[in-house]
């Protein structure tokens, strides 16, 4: 890694919680246009070429409209002003990063979601949503190129005594042809999150058609289930029993998913990965069960140490990622020593983002050749 | 039909639309319990084994919380009242009919969804839903039994020049003998709604699960997609024309579904059925394709008459629903009309059900065991 990239990373992690405090006022340009993840007509909110986002909402008899992004929590985000309209309106005081963000709406004390916008489960709650154009949303755009689908299935599990959840993203052509076998990528959402999270605002469907409409993967199937099976209260996170849900993936999912799909069902073709919280659950899962997952991912979500993995021999692939604006070094500096170490360990820090969903698209996008090589 | 049954359904359907204006206060039972469609940890709305809805809303500074629901719409629905605690409560005047409900929340004098509640997509936007238990809730429960999936499929439609999405239900054990081909109902959702509606607010996938698991039906595919490919505003259904979401149907949607799904794609195993609008695009187009469908079902929307149809030797069933706070009187002449022309020709009327979708969930339920007979 080359100097000027640490001095930038180190810039960049002291800029980012900061970023919207500046108090020069700089020339929006005037090109606003709907976010793209607005409920079908809806004319705001809308972004801007340069990332600031502009809202509009009705409320004629309201005393407060605050918009909880934009200025950083401890600011109290985006306040709007009544015109004689009746709609509430106001600007971001800065651009905000490229990509995905919840947000939510607070009018007169009450916490409720833009009519504008459609909503994303984040936050233990269906929050609303909006998307700052990245410079490379390309490989999330919904192309023409064959299609896979996104199944939800519901399996039995006897742990938690009923039928949950999970979506499966299978590949184009997946089921022409019983004889073809996938491998199996199992990706977890983050706290608040739910097993939508990965196909909604992650768009996982379309990166993996995506890289295999260019041929830069092989094809898999990607398994997503709610990984909250406890309930886990704010600032509850520590006192996390991992129990609940490593018995209801690894002893039910797992089986039910190799019985109803074409999965390889072998440890060498099964991975693991999970964001934020999702990767906690990945770190301590993969540990757990060396025999059921052979590639271990976390983004956003930790790192590995050599001295934790009892068998070098099992596991084929460790990577670890996050947002510039996170902990870029730690996560470098894992990874080289668990090649120092002697595994095939892989980084990758998303430029310019942060805890958000930009990162972890990102991630998944570098982390798909990686999986099941041989 | 028994004169008995006549004359109680021309009292419910005068007794329809008024029955919130009763001025006499009943006494509302004490065992009001969340919603089934809250989301997760919410504890409002609430609902009792009469009917009746309770709301809490947080908004200390608001002048104004209204409910849309419960006195119907001329009445301005259910008005909140504030409490020293800043959160807003209140009770629907009357028990609600029993099943599945939209509503919305007027906020000092803007309209936002209830934070305690999941969303639905209906009337062109994302609404709150809530649910009153139903006497015969059972038929779409979620139960232990063999589950079919619910697939997003993303299909290339050159006439509006994008890929669409579509849902496909395929039941339980589907791909595990490619030679087992099924039979496909097509199924439309209404006016301002779209292709997410069957499944989440109509359980079709959990209808099906059940009927096949009791033996009471052949499995099917069912095919749910968006039927409002050109815009309709309010009131312009008139000038609907049905030539967009015909093409996207007939000649994209069924070519990609028979190419990728195991199905039996020929005329005398496909139907076709939908709800309110659903069921005007339904009419309209198996009368001009009598060479795609020869299952026909209108569920509230609308009857078909024996000289629309021009060959009979065609159609295997027409069937037409709706609920007994509808028109039942004219579907069930319908019926006996198409009957006396020699048609396979089936009504069926909800009882204490309006234009909603426990209407439909029921005419499902009927539906489905009529179908692919031979």
């Amino acid at each position: 890694m080359k100097k000027y990239s640490i001095i930038l990373f180190l810039f960049l992690s002291i800029l980012g919680l900061q970023c919207f405090a500046q108090t020069s006022q700089p020339t929006i340009t005037d090109d606003f246009k709907p976010s793209t993840l607005n409920q079908p007509g809806k004319e705001y909110p809308q972004v801007n070429s340069q990332g600031y986002a502009r809202f509009k909402i009705e409320a004629p008899q309201a005393q407060s409209v605050v918009v909880s992004l934009g200025l950083g929590g401890a600011k109290g985000g985006t306040p709007l002003t009544k015109g004689d309209d009746g709609f509430w309106t106001g600007t971001t005081a800065g651009p905000m990063d490229e990509g995905f963000h919840y947000y939510h709406v607070t009018i007169d004390g009450g916490v409720f979601n833009d009519p504008g916008a459609c909503n994303y489960y984040g936050s233990v709650r269906w929050e609303s949503g909006i998307e700052i154009p990245a410079h490379d949303q390309d490989f999330y755009a919904l192309k023409d190129v064959p299609h896979g689908n996104v199944q939800q299935i519901l399996f039995p599990s006897p742990s938690t005594k009923t039928s949950r959840r999970a979506f499966v993203y299978t590949p184009p052509g997946y089921g022409a042809d019983k004889s073809k076998r996938y491998p199996v990528l199992y990706l977890q959402h983050g706290w608040g999150e739910d097993e939508t999270a990965w196909s909604n605002q992650g768009h996982a469907n379309l990166i993996m058609d995506n890289l295999i409409a260019e041929g830069k993967i092989k094809p898999f199937i990607i398994v997503m289930t709610y990984g909250m099976t406890n309930e886990i209260k704010w600032g509850g996170i520590r006192s996390f029993d991992i129990t609940p849900f490593q018995t209801v993936l690894c002893d039910e999912l797992i089986p039910y998913v190799d019985a109803h799909f074409n999965t390889i069902a072998d440890q060498p073709h099964r991975a693991m990965a999970g964001l934020s919280m999702g990767g906690m659950e990945t770190h301590t899962i993969t540990l757990n069960k060396p025999e059921v997952f052979s590639h271990y991912a976390l983004l956003s979500g930790g790192i590995y140490k050599p001295e934790e993995i009892k068998d070098k021999s099992k596991v084929k692939l460790i990577f670890t990622s996050c947002g510039s604006r996170e902990n870029p070094d730690g996560v470098k500096k894992s990874i080289e020593d668990m090649k120092a170490a002697g595994f095939n360990a892989v980084s990758y820090v998303s430029e310019n983002t942060a805890h958000e969903f930009l990162t972890w698209r990102r991630s998944l996008k570098e982390l798909a050749p990686l999986l099941f090589k041989d």
